[in-house]
């Protein structure tokens, strides 16, 4: 872990807002350690030294930019809560930024610990509304169902099977999670 | 669409048999472009001009390593064919060198091509075993919701959220799936 304002937390901020800037400046294809370390103001052997590679670097930084920064929304109903979520999901990931973000979590990521950042936000935010659901009073699923039913689908459909992945869909899968269950 | 048995069908041949043979003697982290060209028999501006880069080069040999060589087996039912398949996709996906593949055949891949292969060659199985059901009678989902309930979830869970993933859970999935439906 990083102490806050500690130097350890400021070389990682500057770090990341330098390949923020150069990837909107120069462009993702372009980004190389010694130009992110100068724009960053460190060595590039800080940069080598903290993050193994430009890989890892860049996977670090997707997964700070994968990191919901609100709440999810309360709409009063979990079909509503849900749906809602599901669209803004899809809408963040499937976008070019959020596409490139998932695959450089996952690339620059040789133990996994990334990947499962990404995973774990999605389940934070599913917590949030099933808990609420519960205390609705809401039959709900488990969040591993959640998961399954609909957040797997989109990510692997966004990653491998894009064709006819919309908005409509989403709201599908949660339309067939949250059916009355068979028996 | 490259001729069977032109010149540029012995390329590629040669080029992927450096790429398995290099992994295996060297690793796959030591390989360049100028190793495996040499070892291929043809100049590095030949593997550049086809592949454009290493990444690219990795990512087709992975759809290649992916693609599956014999039909899924027929155990007499739906149920059978489905688990049965899918017990042995998640097998094949989450070993190393399974991982290693899918990783490759989704980073070294622009336009989503290679992404889009995997997908079909699962696709296509699930096709087989879905038209043996329906030749026996029974009832079946479509393709695509196969996908999104077994494919979908494994794959999920391999890349970014592996723990509790075993044959159990590919299980319970068919099992989900093939449940009377609700109405």
């Amino acid at each position: 872990m990083v102490r806050p304002g500690g130097r350890s937390a400021r070389v990682q901020a500057s770090v990341h807002a330098a390949v923020r800037e150069l990837t909107a400046e120069v462009g993702r294809d372009a980004l190389t350690v010694p130009l992110i370390a100068q724009r960053a103001g460190v060595t590039p052997s800080t940069v080598y030294r903290r993050w193994g590679d430009l890989q890892e670097l860049l996977s670090d930084v997707a997964v700070e930019r994968l990191r919901p920064d609100t709440a999810p929304a309360d709409h009063g109903t979990l079909a509503a809560d849900l749906t809602a979520w599901a669209e803004q999901f899809l809408d963040e990931m499937s976008s070019p930024a959020g596409r490139a973000y998932v695959r450089d979590a996952l690339l620059g990521d040789p133990d996994g610990g990334n990947a499962g950042q990404c995973s774990a936000y999605a389940a934070g935010h599913i917590g949030v509304i099933l808990e609420r659901a519960a205390a609705r009073g809401e039959r709900a699923p488990d969040t591993e169902a959640v998961i399954d039913r609909v957040v797997a689908p989109l990510v692997y459909r966004i990653l491998f099977r894009p064709d006819g992945l919309d908005t409509a869909r989403a709201r599908a899968l949660v339309v067939s999670l949250l059916a009355p269950a068979p028996r």
